[in-house]
């Protein structure tokens, strides 16, 4: 067995739901040590995150990941235990495989040869890995990177190991992520039997002009490589069931995914711009999740771009679709951000697995990337 | 203790909670039969309900009421035990005390009197009574109408004794009632993550626009002395309490009060041209709970008119609104309808009551508009 293949493995059997770390990162911290790194273990709140470096100054390069995993759900769902790694067909099952110990596991690999092959590299090599990526993400990189501003740890380029890969290693790079806001909606009326409608206020006619405006509200057409902005009524509820009560409240969650032509303050004055201009009574809550971020064109996606090219034979999609990642906490410090893993066909999912041949070859892609850079 | 008072005590005394009789029309039963009535009693279903004739042919006047009441709530929210009647300071409380046992316990004695002072009477005297105005009213007053249809079972007038003044004993005389239609809708979309619209189809987004125009809508101005036309959404749902889920469908929830401007044909048609005129993917189920019924001038209003007057010291307002009543199964028979009865006030709430004074006056109120009828 390779060396990163027996590593994943060691990590998948420990059951790091989230935000469990359950050791991973002191096995990891052990073999980095080992490899010359000096390692901080920042345990904040419930949650373990682990700061380890190599040299100093700048540049710093940041290699970016979570122990953590989503619940595997039924046991019984599953062809293998999820915590019990097995290789069938050249392919490894477990919980994490893709999502991503398989990444984890091929930065330490990556770390342990560039410094053995590099020993005195420009600037400073660093893996920074917490065990809540997948939860709260309070107390994880939102929470280190509130840290690093104070002590003023800066950080030139960083490389996620989110599971970017669509079908082929190597096949999508990506250089940003949308932002995500949400909000919690509560129209006020007037409770009331709908035979006297003039006794009562129906939240739900109230509402309906001001949701029929915002649901069909055009937002932007996208910016550089993102989507367009978008915006998703999630849950609507008003009403006790009988048939003759007009509801004294209407509740309404949303959640939007914005692109860098919008911050969550505009976007928050805009809907509630909307939401006055219609005379509603309302109060509304809001949850900013992650600002967007975006690494224009330079030297990480240049490098990036190459390396990724020699791997899967032609140049890697740009892209900034796709859901939030620990990014978005990371690039406010001033950093390139770029995501670069394994094909993420079955992420969150039962019988979560990796090809053997594209984690062998992922220690080989980050060691390149970093070769590069420092 | 007058007659009436005693009846009524009898009558809440038994706990006739909906769609129960509890005794109560074999009580009234034994009564009128030894004043001469023919009674029937018509067990249908589950409904115990009993029709009481004296004379013959027509002119044929119905005295319409329900024994059944609704539940009485947590018996600790009352002053007193909701089924054992009690008068405190010249007022009777109880469940049924002024929906409608009252009433009821009134048209027994008006009648008993009426048919002692005038044995030979014009046309036909009948009492009809339900267990099932305030549940299901399936096996109730819509269950005899149809019966009566069949048998060629011609009414002329009936005056239902639903608690219809407000402020005092015959301010009001109600001369209809509106119509009640209840709509089921479930909107259909695709179910999705938020983070990825275009392969979703949202069914809120989808159904804003149509509930925008469906509750702005202005379906008249009234008729006659009826309310205008009006809808109300009473519930609306969609979502699974994750706000990163689309929801693949929405259900909402609507009625109808409807005046004789309409018909439920026409208003269903009106509002599923509406829906499909917004291209939504739908399913719809009707409930039609109620035609409206209108009584237009002639004798059963000029009679009632004059006896309400002279009750109340002034004429009557004479209204359309309120809920429904068994008298929407009677009109169709080709019936002119009035409902007439003590003050509402306090009906379906804790602590029900009617004064003594206005119960003690009701036989006369009653017995006077036979009088002028038959």
């Amino acid at each position: 067995m390779s060396d990163v293949l027996d590593l994943t493995r060691d990590l998948i059997a420990r059951p790091s739901v989230t935000p469990e770390d359950a050791g991973c990162q002191a096995l990891i911290a052990t073999r980095l040590q080992a490899a010359g790194f000096h390692c901080e273990h920042l345990r904040l709140g419930e949650v373990d995150n682990l700061w380890a470096t190599h040299g100093s100054g700048a540049p710093v390069l940041v290699l970016l990941g979570h122990t953590d995993v989503v619940p595997p759900g039924p046991r019984e769902a599953w062809a293998s235990d999820p915590f019990a790694p097995q290789v069938r067909d050249g392919v490894l099952y477990g919980r994490g495989a893709a999502d991503m110990k398989g990444s984890v596991a091929a930065f330490v690999v990556a770390a342990e040869r560039f410094v053995a092959a590099r020993p005195d590299h420009a600037g400073t090599l660093a893996v920074l890995l917490t065990s809540d990526e997948e939860g709260d993400a309070i107390d994880g990189v939102r929470h280190v990177a509130r840290l690093f501003a104070e002590r003023g740890q800066g950080i030139d380029w960083c490389i996620t190991g989110e599971p970017s890969s669509t079908a082929k290693l190597g096949d999508l790079l990506r250089v940003g992520r949308r932002g995500s806001l949400s909000g919690t909606l509560t129209v006020k009326g007037v409770q009331g039997h709908v035979a006297y409608p003039h006794k009562a206020r129906n939240p739900i006619h109230q509402a309906a002009p001001a949701l029929a405006e915002l649901t069909a509200r055009h937002w932007d057409d996208g910016y550089e490589s993102f989507p367009p902005t978008s915006l998703q009524v999630s849950n609507i509820h008003a009403g006790t069931g009988a048939n003759n009560v007009i509801p004294g409240e209407l509740q309404v969650a949303f959640n939007l995914r914005y692109n860098p032509h919008w911050d969550a303050p505009r976007l928050e004055a805009e809907i509630e711009g909307l939401l006055h201009r219609h005379g509603l009574a309302f109060e509304l809550r809001w949850h900013r999740s992650g600002e967007p971020f975006y690494t224009p064109e330079g030297r990480l996606r240049d490098v990036a771009r190459q390396v990724l090219g020699e791997f899967a034979g032609a140049p890697p999609e740009e892209s900034t679709g796709g859901g939030t990642s620990d990014a978005r906490f990371i690039a406010p410090l001033g950093a390139q951000c770029i995501e670069v893993g394994p094909v993420n066909a079955s992420i969150h999912q039962v019988d979560e697995h990796v090809a053997v041949a594209d984690l062998e070859a992922l220690p080989d892609l980050y060691q390149r990337l970093v070769e590069r850079l420092l």
